[in-house]
């Protein structure tokens, strides 16, 4: 990778364009779902801003695998579905019970607890509508390769099991293993995912696929240490959802275990292995690069 | 189609044997979900019995194309995973507030809504495992099909925009077409999926599915009418859910606004019609034109 890549890449406005057409393909994703009340809390969620981070990272693997990534646009609406999804449930009353969300109130404090989560299913169940009836010009075998992945990082092998034991957690004294598989199932598995099935789409062979999954499972928990720290060092303003709620519930947290320090150390590692991985490619992998940097760097 | 054959098909017997298969299916398919207690929500309601009629249809459908229908298993096991959770989701209690389901008390009464709202999302996820990871021996083309008509009746245009339509008129006057369209919703869309999804495992034509979509909206009808005059006519005892709870929520049922008589005479026109959808199959046909059959004469 030459420096002189790196320094002309304008990532500030790959990112805002990126962000553009994520946005403009989840408000057409989005049809005219029936009850009118079902089809308002739905978008109310899926497009309620956010960074946008898990389908910029499909679209860029995908592009990193086969130089464009017109046709991962439905997987990318698809795996930010699945987030918005398991984001309204957590958000729920007999879960996390929470008020605010990306600067918003929570989809239960506006539609009430039995649409919210019909509203999730409803996401839920579209993002697999996306993947197999709305992907043209993608093969079956890829397509059911997505379906694949996206089926145990929504279930029990990935958020919902994460979110479990992150409940059976509160209020106990939890050891770094425990706090790690929290992690790495309720947050990395689905930005991992959003890697992986970027690069089936794009037509990734075995190799490659291992390679970008070392580098998501990395960028992944650095990213939830980041949000650990921010959680501590942050406001809810600049955060748009409730600061210090892991301090209120008595969560365990990587600032809590190591000291906020000690766990930026750690992510700064994380990343470094993230970017080591990605060297065969060289300056194609640029986007990819920077968005691992982008994680450590983000102050929201 | 013979009378001797049908005569000679002994259905209870058959009925029996294809339970047997789906039980031990179900009970293959959740594997060692951590933490425990999302296996143990997940378990208890997915394995508190039940007709099966859904997975039963799917399997009877594969064997009229193709002749057999081991290979329709997992898909099976899929739309009981898919009929389970939309069970859990709707008895909780910002919903229906059921405190009964297959004789049993409801999930979130022994697990709580948290744990509840979670099995029933694992659930909704394993069923797209099942048939995209867990059906060896079956193309992608096929899968993929699968994945998309699961996808449309678990969501906005199946399951969940009927149950939000049914909370939106609790207590409200009803006339027969919004009843039609929450019940098609509600319960004849995933009952006509059945079908659709082991016809196409099966690698049914296009002609052939659109003859076993008319049989199948047509039984899925008769289904909730039936559902409807036996919360009129029959016990909680008999019925291992809470009998009389539309007449005590003030929903419009077809007794309502039909008679208990006339309602019958509907499901019955019905069934012929299916019925007489399946006369190109001739002998073939004898389990889907036995499943017609139970359906109208069922006690629960």
């Amino acid at each position: 990778m030459s420096e002189a890549v790196i320094s002309s890449f304008d990532f500030a406005a790959y990112l805002a364009k990126e962000k553009i057409r994520v946005e403009a393909a989840l408000d057409a994703s989005l049809g005219p779902e029936r009850p009118k009340q079902l089809r308002e809390a739905m978008r109310y969620s899926l497009l309620a801003g956010g960074k946008r981070l898990r389908p910029i990272l499909c679209l860029a693997a995908c592009e990193l695998i086969a130089g464009e990534s017109e046709t991962a646009l439905p997987t990318a609406v698809a795996i930010e579905m699945i987030h918005t999804m398991s984001l309204i449930h957590d958000d729920l009353p007999s879960m996390d019970n929470d008020d605010l969300r990306r600067g918003r109130p929570t989809n239960h404090k506006v539609y009430g607890d039995a649409l919210a989560i019909l509203a999730g299913d409803a996401l839920l169940t579209r993002a697999f509508e996306m993947v197999s009836l709305r992907s043209p010009g993608i093969s079956a075998e890829r397509l059911i390769k997505v379906v694949g992945e996206l089926s145990l990082v929504a279930g029990a092998p990935g958020l919902v099991g994460g979110q479990v034991a992150d409940l059976e957690c509160e209020g106990k004294d939890v050891d770094i293993d425990t706090l790690e598989y929290i992690h790495i199932h309720k947050t990395g598995a689905l930005l991992k995912a959003s890697v992986v099935c970027g690069a089936l789409i794009g037509g990734a062979k075995d190799d490659l696929l291992d390679a970008l999954r070392t580098y998501a499972e990395a960028i992944g928990l650095a990213f939830q240490i980041i949000d650990d720290i921010l959680d501590v060092t942050s406001s809810s303003e600049v955060l748009g959802k409730t600061a210090g709620k892991d301090l209120i519930a008595d969560k365990t947290t990587y600032p809590k275990l190591l000291g906020v320090d000690e766990s930026r150390q750690r992510a700064k590692v994380l990343i470094e292995k993230a970017k080591s991985v990605l060297e065969p490619w060289e300056d194609d992998a640029t986007p990819l690069l920077a968005l691992a940097d982008y994680i450590i760097s983000r102050d929201r």
